[in-house]
This record gives structure tokens, C-alpha cells and sequence, in this order.
């Protein structure tokens, strides 16, 4: 059995009901007595258990880590501590973006437990897709979460002392930064026991991917970066299974991975999602091209979503140069600011740079990695999902090796449709 | 009056001897009774008191933070805490490098005070080479600490969670990172108080610097690094008056600028240091050409510190690949090995291209912003001060500006003979 904290227990639907009735807040949301409220443990994530309670009035979602993996068991522990680094991380992007993220209603450090909005009738962005709906508000709001949430925890926009006050606040997070050290950036790239794919199709891929020196100089310069560099807060596991939206309204939900890292690592994640979405739609169609207007809306999606971010987050730091990097001061006057907005457009050349390499990289984990994307993993038809897994991995090896040939968004989604339209067959 | 702990106050001579009786260790090493003991207040640093105390068998050296800044009095206010910081990094660095830092006798936290060896009988590294002597060691012992240190404390050599555990334990040193951040990569590239320069001679170069943006956009991506990449535990503080040397010993003091941060930072003081001392050395010639053989030790020295930097820093990624960084196992077998050999020298050649950045600001801050080198501040005469003053703010910018054309230390070598040679007058 793993050792947890005192007082920690893993709630059932019977004593989380007592549990909550003892939360003012939350008894004012439900309304009615407990033994009105229903309560459905309904996690599907990898790692914690999740509670949907509803009462005469309201509900509300109920999300508490567990001392192990969900998906592995006991045998892979996992620190309890998430939920406080989730806590701090939801708190900080409710200042920062509003209601992009859902509502706080409790959080029990002990129980290490989040008692938040529920959100209906959204749902998980990435089942929206698979089932390709189309989200008009999406590329809006995840710029506008990208932008605001990196810009103002950024050098850009902290003084140091309240910059390093965040790196110390998210440094003891070590053991879900450890998860996505493994599992993104190392284990694809080698004999793990914890990977797979769908074999035998991608065999001859996974035994190259193994044996590739460029490209595994190029995952390691990209994890080396993600050790080191503390650039902004990351959500950590910004992917579309991190989304829960309607048509009309987005939020980004599981910040647990967050810690202060490089900023392409969020960016990226959307970037990459975003495509392997793009690359599955073949797998669903029943009659070849009726997905076709989807694919195109995915695609500008991806660069509407791109472009928004770019402009949003330069319009910060035009608006908003309150952090020690690039000190107002020394930008004074027409000619400073003309040659700063020189460098801002350089920034994010680099910046996108980063993108497309850590892109890349949670593109190739979600094909030959522990962790699939029911996108392509819904797809039943074995050579055909193979294809498309193919398609994903051909690309990202490119843009890993050869990032400088994607300048922007445009080349990434011009090289996406080639891909698709050039390989016929894995 | 500034405000203190509970418990600290600064020393004197006489309330010091109480307190070093007190202390086994200490009384051991000076022998005989207090009142044998001679103690003299020596600091001659920008911040702190230091103390030398003599007894019948040997010495130690006392050094105890003031909660402001010596050189500049009670007005600015800096926190005792380094001391801790200090004593974290001297610990540390004893550990990977053993003699090359004093040994410690005794670490009060409350008085924020540090007994250690007595340094006998070193000298200040600055000092020595204003004298023009040869250290023939020094090339050998600053390369090892600069190798050692560094690599040791990087993701290519710990894993993650130790390497964000030291993070976490730097993280607090803000004030005197702050310091860092306004003196040398703003201060002297706007108007601000604590400038000054060799006036009126220098006028003009002040000038040009505050208008020039290339510059300025070039110094804030330097202090972007600075702020944001964690790559190593950092001396933070590493120019030839942080050296205590003799023709046979070195050692490194005064690391309370100590945090994690980029590496090329404190291989940069090193090379803009010697370079001062170079360009220092007209200043101080009674008979034109004198210091010729000199100028030609200082130069092959600094040659020698990178090249054996360079060699130690990849033997020692290639016996000890102990960190999460260029993991091993996606590196194996023989041609792993190679690929990654190279991937070595990549690493080395943007970690050199770092230091020639970090080295230009350093050589710049010495010549317009606050603290000044007693190499050239020692040279009385005001348009020879400035000629050499003036050779090393235009190496300097150009280094900084247009790093590709240093691509090898022998390049900046190259260069700095040319603008000696070249500028004949501010």
C-alpha cells in the first residue's frame, strides 16, 4: 500500500457527499439536502479521479489526485502534491485569463482535492473534433489563454524577484515534469518498455525513430530546454483533451503539470494536437473527402490560432513592458520603440522556433510513446490508422530536424496537407 | 537604521575574539589564548566585513555580510541572506573541486558570518597581474573550477529533481541578482545615476552607447539568458578580484552571488577580465613596449583557460553522463557515441558563442557603469586611462554585437591585438 498523508483518503460518491455538505459555498451551489445530490465518479483521464455531484439548484466537479497513476495502478506512484500545483496554477490563470479557465469553488490541500465549476454542457475538445465539430470561439480564446497566461509570467512582464518567487513556487513539481521528460522526450526515441504502436505497420518506423542521431540530438537539445529554461508558467498538458468547450465558450481544464518552462512546450502542444487531428479525420471518414471542409477548417484554425497569438502577445508587450527583460528604459522615444518592435517580431521568431520543435515532439510521443490520442486510436481499421500515424510521424521528424524550413505557421499547414496528399500508404 | 535579525551584529575586533574562543575548531587553529590573537578588519571588497585574525599557531579569515552595501553605506539596504548563499556555493563548490575554494571553519547563519582558511600568502589575482606576474597555474586551476563546477551542476550531469532542488535553493538570492541585472545589463546602456566613466574623455562613448540599438536589443537578450536559463549553480561574481592565487595556488572566493543561471555567464567574467588586464597594461608601461612579454602571457593564459575549459568540460560529459540531459541510453553503442561527440562541440560552440556575449557586458559595465577594475582605475593618467578604456568598450561592442566573428577564443585573441594595435588614441 503507498504511504499517503494523514487525513488523506480517496472519496467515494458516499463520503464525498458528507464531505461536501460541510462546504458552505459548495451547499449554496447544490442546493437541497445531500441525500438529493447525485454523484458519478466519471474520470477518463490517466491519473486522478474525477466527480460530477449535482443538486436540485446546481453542480459542481470534483477532481482529486490519487497517490499512484490511475492508468498504471500502485505500481507507478505519483506525489498527492499535484493537486497543490494544479491549485496555484488554476488560481494564477483565473487571474490572468478570466473565465477561460473554470470557477474555484474549494480546494482541501489534505485531500488534495479541487472542488470547481462544473462545465455543461461543454465537452472535451478532442471528442468534439474526432467528431468534427466545428468551434468558431476556439482560436480566440486559446491565443488569448497562450498569450496572456506566458506573457504575464514572463520576464517580459515580472520583475525577477516575483519571477524567481514562481520558479521556487512550481521547482517541487518534479515528479510530473519527470513524466513528460520520460515520456515526450526520451522514451520514443528508445527501447522502452512502456511504448507502442501499432504493429506490426510502424515497426520499420519505431526501429528507425530508434536509431535516428539527428533526430535524437534534436529531442535532446529540445528536452535540454526544457529543463532549463524557465521562461514563463506552463500549463504543462495543453493538448485538446485539456479543452472542454461549447461552440460558444472555451476553457482550458488539468494544469497539474505546470511548472516555469519554455514557452513553446504550450505552444506547441496546440500546435501538435491540432495536427494530429488534422492527419486522423482520413481514419473517420466513410466515404473518402466528406471531411474535406472539416480539414479545411481545421487547418485555419491552426493558423488563425498562430497568427491571434502572435499579435495578442506582442500587443502585451507593447502595452504592458513591466518586466525586467528589455527595460522600458532603455527603449525610450520613436526610435527606441521602432527598433524594439524590431526585436519583439525577432522574439517571436524564436519563439515560434521552440514551437515547432516541441510540436514535433508531442506529435512522434502520441504514435510511438505510452500515451495515444483516442484521434487516431478510435480508428479501427489498423492499416488505415497506421497510415495516418504515419503522415504524423514523417512530418514531425522534418520539422524536428529541419525546423528552419517551417518560417511560420503557414509552411507547417502547406507541409501537413503535402504530407497527406504525397504518402499514400505507411 | 536598517533592520536586522534577532541576534546578528556586526563584528569588531574585540566582540570577534569572544566569539572565535567560543568555537573548538577555530580555537585550534589560532592556538593560544584570545588575547594572543591579533584581528584586523581588512575588507576591501564592495560589500562586506572582513576580518584576519592571527593567533600563535596559525590564521583564519572571517568575512560577515552587513545588511547593506559597504561600499555605498546604509542607503542601500542588502539582505544578510547571502551569506547563506555563499556558504551554500562554498560548500558545493569544495565538493566538485576540492582545494580551489578556502576550506570552511565555521558558518553562523544568524550573524551571517563565515570562518574560513586564511589565504597565505595569496594575493588578490587582480593585483598581481597590475604587478605583472605570471601565474603559470592559473590557466590549469581556473579551467578545472570553471569545468567542475558548471558540468556538475547541470542537467547533463544531475537528474531533474536534483537539479530543480538547487534551483529551489538559489532561487532567494534576488537582491544580489538584481544587482547583476541593473549594473552590468542596464546601467550602462542608459542615464543612470550610479554611472560613471573617465569624463571627458569617454563622453562621447557614453553617449553613442545609450542611442546605440543594436546594442541595447543585443545586452537585453543577454539579461533575458541571465533571468531566465538555469543551467548551472553559477559563482555569479568569477573576475580576478574573486581569485586568491600564488605562482603555485589558487583559489576562488566570494561566491555570494551565486544562483542558477547560464553557464557562459561566469566563463564570460573570466575572459573579460583578462582582457581588461590586457588592454590595462599601456596604462601602467613606464617605457612603451616593457610589458610586451606580459601582454603576451595574459593572452596565451586566456587562450589556455578556453581551450582546457572546452577539453575538461566534454571529458567530463564523456565519463560521467550521470544527468537527464543527452540521456545515455539514446545515445549507445558506437556510432551513438560519435553522433553525440558531436553534438558535444555543438553544445560547446553555443556555450562559447554565450560567453563572448556575457563577456562584452562585463567589459562594458566596467568601463561606464558603477564598479570600475582597479586595472585601469590604478592608471593616473586620465587620456591614457581612456585610450584603454576606449580600446576595450569598442572590442567589447563588437563581441557583443557580431559574436559570429568570434568564433574561437584565438579569434577574440586576434582581435584584441588589432584594436590595440589599431586605435591609437580615444
Amino acid at each position: 500500500m503507498i504511504e499517503t498523508r494523514e487525513g488523506y483518503a480517496p472519496q467515494k460518491p458516499e463520503t464525498l457527499a458528507a464531505y461536501l455538505s460541510g462546504i458552505d459555498t459548495v451547499r449554496r451551489i447544490l442546493g437541497g439536502r445531500p441525500e438529493q445530490w447525485s454523484i458519478a465518479e466519471v474520470g477518463d483521464g490517466n491519473l486522478n479521479l474525477v466527480f460530477i455531484v449535482k443538486g436540485p439548484q446546481g453542480g459542481v466537479a470534483v477532481k482529486q489526485a490519487l497517490p499512484y497513476v490511475r492508468l498504471v495502478g500502485e505500481s507507478w506512484p505519483l506525489p498527492l502534491s499535484r493537486a497543490h500545483y494544479e491549485h496555484t496554477a488554476l488560481t494564477e490563470q483565473a487571474r490572468l485569463t478570466g473565465a477561460l479557465v473554470p470557477k474555484i469553488h474549494h480546494y482541501d490541500e489534505t485531500l488534495a482535492l479541487i472542488v470547481m465549476e462544473l462545465l455543461e454542457p461543454h465537452i472535451i475538445m478532442r471528442r468534439g473534433m474526432i467528431a468534427a465539430t466545428e468551434y468558431p470561439r476556439f482560436a480566440e480564446d486559446i491565443s488569448t489563454f497562450l498569450a496572456r497566461t506566458l506573457y504575464f509570467t514572463s520576464d517580459l512582464a515580472l520583475t525577477a524577484d516575483c519571477k524567481k518567487a514562481l520558479i521556487g513556487a512550481f521547482a517541487g513539481n518534479t515528479a510530473l515534469c519527470k513524466i513528460t521528460e520520460d515520456l515526450i522526450f526520451t522514451d520514443p526515441y528508445r527501447v522502452a518498455e512502456l511504448n507502442r504502436w501499432t504493429s506490426p505497420q510502424l515497426d520499420a518506423y519505431a526501429a528507425r525513430w530508434r536509431e535516428d542521431g539527428d533526430l535524437k540530438v534534436a529531442v535532446s537539445r529540445l528536452k535540454l530546454k526544457f529543463l532549463s529554461s524557465a521562461e514563463a508558467m506552463l500549463h504543462g498538458d495543453l493538448h485538446t483533451g485539456s479543452v472542454m468547450l461549447t461552440k460558444e465558450d472555451t476553457r482550458v481544464i488539468d494544469p497539474e503539470f505546470a511548472f516555469m518552462g519554455p514557452m513553446g512546450f504550450d505552444v506547441g502542444a496546440i500546435v501538435a494536437n491540432v495536427l494530429i487531428n488534422f492527419f486522423a479525420q482520413d481514419g473517420h471518414e466513410e466515404q473518402a473527402g466528406e471531411r474535406d471542409s472539416y480539414r479545411d477548417w481545421v487547418l485555419s484554425t491552426l493558423e488563425q490560432i498562430m497568427f491571434r497569438f502572435r499579435d495578442k502577445f506582442v500587443a502585451l508587450w507593447r502595452e504592458s513592458p513591466t518586466g525586467d527583460a528589455y527595460p522600458a528604459s532603455l527603449f525610450a522615444g520613436a526610435e527606441g520603440e521602432a527598433r524594439l518592435d524590431i526585436e519583439r517580431q525577432a522574439y517571436m521568431d524564436r519563439l515560434w522556433a521552440d514551437t515547432v520543435g516541441f510540436a514535433a515532439a508531442k506529435m512522434i510521443r502520441r504514435i510511438l510513446g505510452l500515451a495515444h490520442n483516442i484521434d487516431l486510436e478510435w480508428i479501427k481499421d489498423e492499416d488505415r490508422r497506421a497510415t495516418c500515424e504515419a503522415r504524423v510521424l514523417t512530418l514531425a521528424r522534418d520539422m524536428m530536424v529541419n525546423t528552419a524550413r517551417y518560417p511560420s505557421i503557414s509552411a507547417v499547414v502547406d507541409a501537413a496537407r503535402r504530407v497527406r496528399q504525397e504518402m499514400k500508404h505507411y
